[in-house]
């Protein structure tokens, strides 16, 4: 292993992070993910029921809080709570309190503006034409500009986060049917957004233009309409899988049944290719495609690729497992459990507090020596995001006796950020955006490493490869080719300007 | 005993009420009682825990909730708790969350609307001129007018509360200075309001043109000023005394000091009376006057009206206390404690929740038997609303041996509700408004009932009598006269249109 | 005001007292306190709620965790909380927790031994002869040495309360029936002790063969049997007092009636004379005497022993009202609220943690200014014990403006501490162990200070006077006069061996 | 699929629970699971945060509660909390709340006699020679008559856990030193016990004479000692793996070192074979021995011994995984994420508590149907205890559209209860006590359904075979072939006879 290319700062850096003791890696966090998943239903006398269901389905989406409003034909109720749905929403009291035969639900995960209930979605509005609730998966790109003209006129914001920003919207149109509203309100936001909205009389779900959070529409036996983030909602409900909102569609579910328009411009879609890599779950279904399929797709071509003379084929668990088995399976090498995880943790670090993110790789992980000693192993994970996580696997695998430790990941070197509601660290902190592989192999501690190249990823996901003048995805993480404008962002001067009480 | 005077059924009632077992009488919450109290403190290290103290003071006039907000020059803290002040707000953590120099807090009884922490203020809004908080004692009434314009042109009404109007027509103000848009907006509110308001620069304090709910200003030792709704909030900070905000004032406390203006048209003060009968504490001042005297001086008149020959005079603890020390003295009939008071469960029924309401009298009375027996007492009590506690006691007295029981009441007959800030039931449930004064000795079981006079109180209160033509004070809830008009209670059919989340 | 007999160091230590601010006073827990109270009933369909206000009306001999323990013919059931009664045990689902028709219950203050639910009575064994549940008010004074045996056989303690004691005593007891059993304990057990204890068959009451602590028996209209540290647990009831039960006596309750006992040598009963001039409530009655008259009593020989000229009687709340009450009616000089308490921070004190105890006098109490201002006052309390609440009391007054602010205190000197169920501080913080009266009075700044005679106080519990060679009382904590002899005390080298967990 | 060996009663209520709600199953807890893990460490500077990370490491053998106990020459600490290690023991606090340099922990699960803290590990007595805490894993089988005996002596229990035995023989033991008292007490128990022990001095690790659970010694490079139920908790720590405590062996650690006595009779060992199966994590090493590769070696048995021909291996997540990973390569078929695990439900439900265990198998499983349908599939489980999970998995592949589901089971056929720590269901409830293999495969709806052999089972871990006459193991469960007496058991008499409080 040839360190020399790191400056001695570096070096001494990365020591210290190897050496640290399980409970104090500042950075190990070490996925993108991403911020919500949302679930409608209209027209069912257990609305409240299904959407827990549907919730805990998408819990992966969000783990911070969630929230969810029903309404009975004549008021709307509402639970919110931080926690996870199985913990919070279990109880017969708390589905007693959300009567009626319509919800929406959220949940998600908190970036900045604080974790406190008050910015849990739903939101909710009293229109002069009667109350208004909407959830919301994605980002906007120009929400603190509309936010400052809102302000201006007078509205007021009981939260930081940018989804408020549409509800004042829909507040203020000066349309007056709701849908008008909505439109209006839409048709002046930028950015990734999938929403569903609840008034009285309907049930709205609605993806942007270029389709960059997925939504997709499902039907129950006994005819009711659900919206929901992932397919995987609506088989807990024994819903059946009818298609995708489309991008840049509308769709209103109401008593007589379902409707679609599409207000906007059309575009070409672009929706996001690392919700195949890691955000869906592998049993979750896009566009008709199945996302375990397409990992073990990728691990196929990366086995192709970048094939490496081993004993082992060791997934990094669990998101690592689909590609890892492609991989065995195209390399005809065995795939063995390498490194177990301990589940009591939950999913990587998705909680935002520091004191969870500092919780080291030794708590979720062990090595499963036995089986590693004295082999010549490859490592397959999804994504490398800060470079700590693998730093420290590589670390195991080495302690477990590895003769030698590869890496393979399912994914392109992530160089740049999401703006549309994946949280990601600032650029700077990203590993691909400062070392080119050769360095980041060293860094981890690996013998090599190797990335599944952006067409090759392309190609798991069915595509011959990736349309250079018109991509068919949203790869921004991995080319910064950014599909939108991202007006706040080019507005530097005035992001302090909230007034916010903490 | 003369009941004749009752139908067989009310004296069925009456008597299953006697009857019931201690936990379960449904009206045993027979006081009037304030809905809030401000508080608000600038340019002092401490705001805080100044501030903290302010509203511990305080919290007779609202225990259900409490709420501080504090600025810090460059950013607004907040912390808002139900339950009482000395439970939630005494720990350092709390105290260290609230950082500033200058600080609002309010104390809240719950009505209508809910006892979420959702209607707990000070309220906030981001402005586009910066943040402002506001903390209101009264009870707007033209609230829900206002609330359907505002709603009408995209305002979001997070509560139910009518303080909520105030910050929206801040908000949608069109002025360009923070005073400018707060008297905009005061100009628009009719009823009862005292205020305190805080900006990055200012601190305000306003009382409605009636001056019906109270405001003092207090100075510290270090020359910074507060805001109290009364003078014990003053005393517990060791501030002096200085003034009150005089009805119609908007005292601004800046850097620069303390300046004052009068927006509103001058109008004759209609100060609540009450307060002096009940919602102040003893110890506080209002216009140099001592609540404790003016409640001497009511039993003092009480005896010169009503006198009756018993041996002991007996106080309802506690609010009687004042009143039976000033009738025991002009009568000169020893005072003693015939009622004794378990004081573990706080001020008579403040709580609102039903569960608690339904504590019955023994939770809180025992009658002190050795005194008692053989004795005639007369009771005496600051006023009788539903005069279910009435009944209570005087059966009390009756089975702990009195040979007779009367009662004297150091206000009127309370006959109509309340629609500046304080809970009143329902007209039909006010005892005054259903009967005469003999039928309601007869009710509650006394061998001779009588309230002190309106004039009486006047005279107690320091008044020469009540000028009929227009009176010194709003004494609504003794005569039905209203000093303003009341739009929303003429504008029946409105009521129901607010879409809540539940 | 001569303050020259002090040395530099005590004015000193005294002024830094008095400037203390209002929350950081380390002894302003100025009182002598009960320890427990204790509850059971035998046969009664809501054997439960009624033990629950039972010890509700007994809240005030011990704020700090309250439990009971019940039975339905075939098991035990058992609630412990930490808190007061009114709060913890005042819903349905713990009072159907809580099923059967006999139960005991018992309130606690805190020493000693940590504030855990370890800790919290009812006590429970399961003994070969069946369950066995007990409650104890009071303090061994052999608790240590019979522990250190019973541990040396093999009894394990969960608690270091010495009440613990006795249960395995009872458990270890070679005697066949559990009436042997007990007896045989509490033959062994040296000090202070009413205690009620619960079987499948029984409800006993027995009191120490002094009768140092209380004891009363009631009787309810469905012919249960009650026992109570009060008679006001039986007032809340609606149960009649019988009797006390009586030094020495074993009462049983079982299904065949009321069974009395009298297994100890006979003695000159003891009861504690402190019940009478503040633990017990003023409306309770012992021995068929009045708490109230008794406190009146002593302020008339306090105004007959040491009257002063003044132009007000002000007692300090709320102990001091009754003896003020006294005093104004034998001096014929007004008696005035001139002190106002705020309620919302319970009795002075009762917590036992040190942010409680840190709160200081005016977060309780406040000078009512308007009466105090240019008056010579005559203060009543009930005790002085540290005397930094009477320094602040005294303070108080003046910066309210009395021009003279007497102190007269309803029992005599507090000198030495107590050791039979009576939380007091050391001797050398007993302000009376360590200055004389004069030199008290100079200390909390009084103008004059005098204490009911020793003699003064006997009268007014009614006897003629204190029989010196043979005390009708134990008033130990006047006197040093101590009616046991008190082996732990004795034996000091053994205190430190009890291996406890933290 | 032939149904008709089914009455029609069976047929029944096999199609209820197919259609019963996803929360509704009210025997969805189908696998056995261990009871209890233990930690030990003596002579450590960070005794309490390494036994945390033990205990954390160990939260798979007990999730309901947790308890550690610790010492720091001169005094025990204590925390113990409902809940996950990671969720309670998380905070600096109670870290420094259990200050020391050696210490004890226990993780549970709860069976019988309640969930409360009362019965949370590990136990703690004040013995005259000083403080001794005990964990136990195990349970004994004579503890009810040894409970019967010791209180008829005055011991006072005070939980309902067999574990408490152990601490009151060691209290009572006439034997001066602790090492005698404890081989004294563990003389007199019968059943299976694996124990952490800790006084001032010494550490203990005991395994009963069979050596039914297992209990490991690490060391930390400081020296440091440590015990652990697996290794696991080695692992976490950077322990080494020195040894398995012997069966029969007390091993003691002090301030010299480490020493071993073996004070009972000789006995051929019988450790739990199941857990190899299910109860271990796969990454422990038993006598050197991989779990992991065990059972891996079980699915290659499978394999060898019952192969079918299919399209594809499905590992019933998570437990079957490394069968069905050695039952593929055996097989040569592909291995693949048939079913999709929702992780935010903790292991299968492991908590006890009806609520939890109500929630159904969608909750946490859901089809990868992209994969299945059209296929012929083979699922790898465990075991099989009620069957009921097999049942809805079944259903769930057909539902996916599987064409075949086959099914093989990683151990013999469960027959018999475990009385050694193991929570199983009784007998009646087991599917494999009621049915045969071929009325087992109609009953969960498979095509076909095969368990390995015992002797299948003796290979994989590492045997020639099972040796009939005296087995190497204690495999009961399958055999039920107990290889201790069953005191208790054979006593059914005694069993109403402990007087609790609930």
């Amino acid at each position: 292993m040839d360190n020399s290319i790191f400056s001695k700062d570096i070096k001494n850096w990365r020591n210290s992070l190897k050496k640290l003791p399980f409970t104090s890696n500042p950075f190990d966090c070490d996925k993108l993910h991403e911020e919500c998943g949302v679930f409608g239903i209209f027209n069912h006398p257990d609305a409240a029921a299904y959407t827990v269901l549907g919730l805990h389905a998408l819990q992966h989406r969000g783990q911070e809080a969630a929230g969810i409003v029903t309404h009975d034909g004549s008021q709307f109720y509402s639970h919110k709570s931080l926690g996870h749905v199985a913990d919070n929403f279990n109880t017969q009291p708390v589905i007693e309190s959300l009567p009626g035969t319509s919800g929406i639900g959220h949940v998600r995960y908190s970036t900045s503006g604080g974790a406190g209930l008050r910015n849990v979605q739903p939101l909710f509005a009293d229109l002069s034409i009667g109350g208004f609730a909407v959830a919301h998966n994605g980002n906007l790109t120009n929400s603190f500009q509309l936010r400052k003209t809102l302000v201006s006129k007078g509205s007021i914001f009981q939260s930081t986060s940018d989804s408020e920003v549409i509800i004042h919207l829909v507040a203020t149109s000066t349309f007056s049917h709701i849908q008008d509203k909505l439109i209006d309100a839409l048709r002046r936001i930028e950015g990734a957004f999938a929403i569903v909205g609840l008034t009285k009389d309907y049930l709205f779900g609605v993806r942007d233009p270029l389709g960059v959070r997925p939504l997709v529409i499902g039907k129950l036996s006994n005819g009711s309409y659900v919206f929901a983030s992932e397919s995987v909602a609506l088989d807990i409900n024994g819903a059946e899988y009818i298609r995708d909102v489309e991008p840049g569609e509308i769709v209103t579910i109401d008593k007589d049944g379902i409707h679609s328009t599409k207000p906007f411009p059309a575009e070409e879609p672009r929706p996001c290719i690392f919700e195949h890599v890691y955000f869906s779950r592998p049993d979750s279904i896009f566009k008709g495609t199945s996302i375990y399929r397409v990992r073990k797709n990728i691990g196929v071509e990366l086995a192709k690729e970048s094939s490496v003379e081993v004993d082992l084929v060791i997934p990094v668990p669990d998101s690592g497992v689909p590609a890892a088995i492609g991989y065995a399976q195209q390399a005809k090498i065995p795939f063995e459990l390498g490194i177990i995880r301990n589940h009591y943790v939950g999913r990587t670090f998705i909680e935002p507090s520091n004191k969870i993110r500092h919780l080291g790789v030794k708590l979720k992980h062990n090595a499963n020596a036995a089986e590693i000693k004295g082999k010549r192993v490859v490592l397959i994970d999804d994504s490398i995001v800060r470079g700590t996580t693998s730093l420290k696997i590589v670390d195991l695998m080495r302690q477990a006796g590895a003769k030698e430790v590869h890496m393979r990941i399912a994914s392109p070197p992530t160089t740049d950020p999401c703006f549309y509601g994946v949280d990601t660290p600032e650029k700077d902190q990203l590993l691909a955006a400062r070392m080119n592989v050769r360095e980041m192999a060293a860094y981890i501690g690996a013998d090599s490493l190797e990335f599944v190249t952006i067409d090759g990823l392309y190609r798991a996901v069915g595509e011959e490869n990736r349309v250079t003048e018109k991509p068919q995805y949203c790869d921004a993480c991995f080319t910064g080719e950014y599909p939108t404008v991202l007006t706040d962002k080019e507005d530097n001067n005035g992001s302090n300007q909230i007034s916010e009480m903490k």
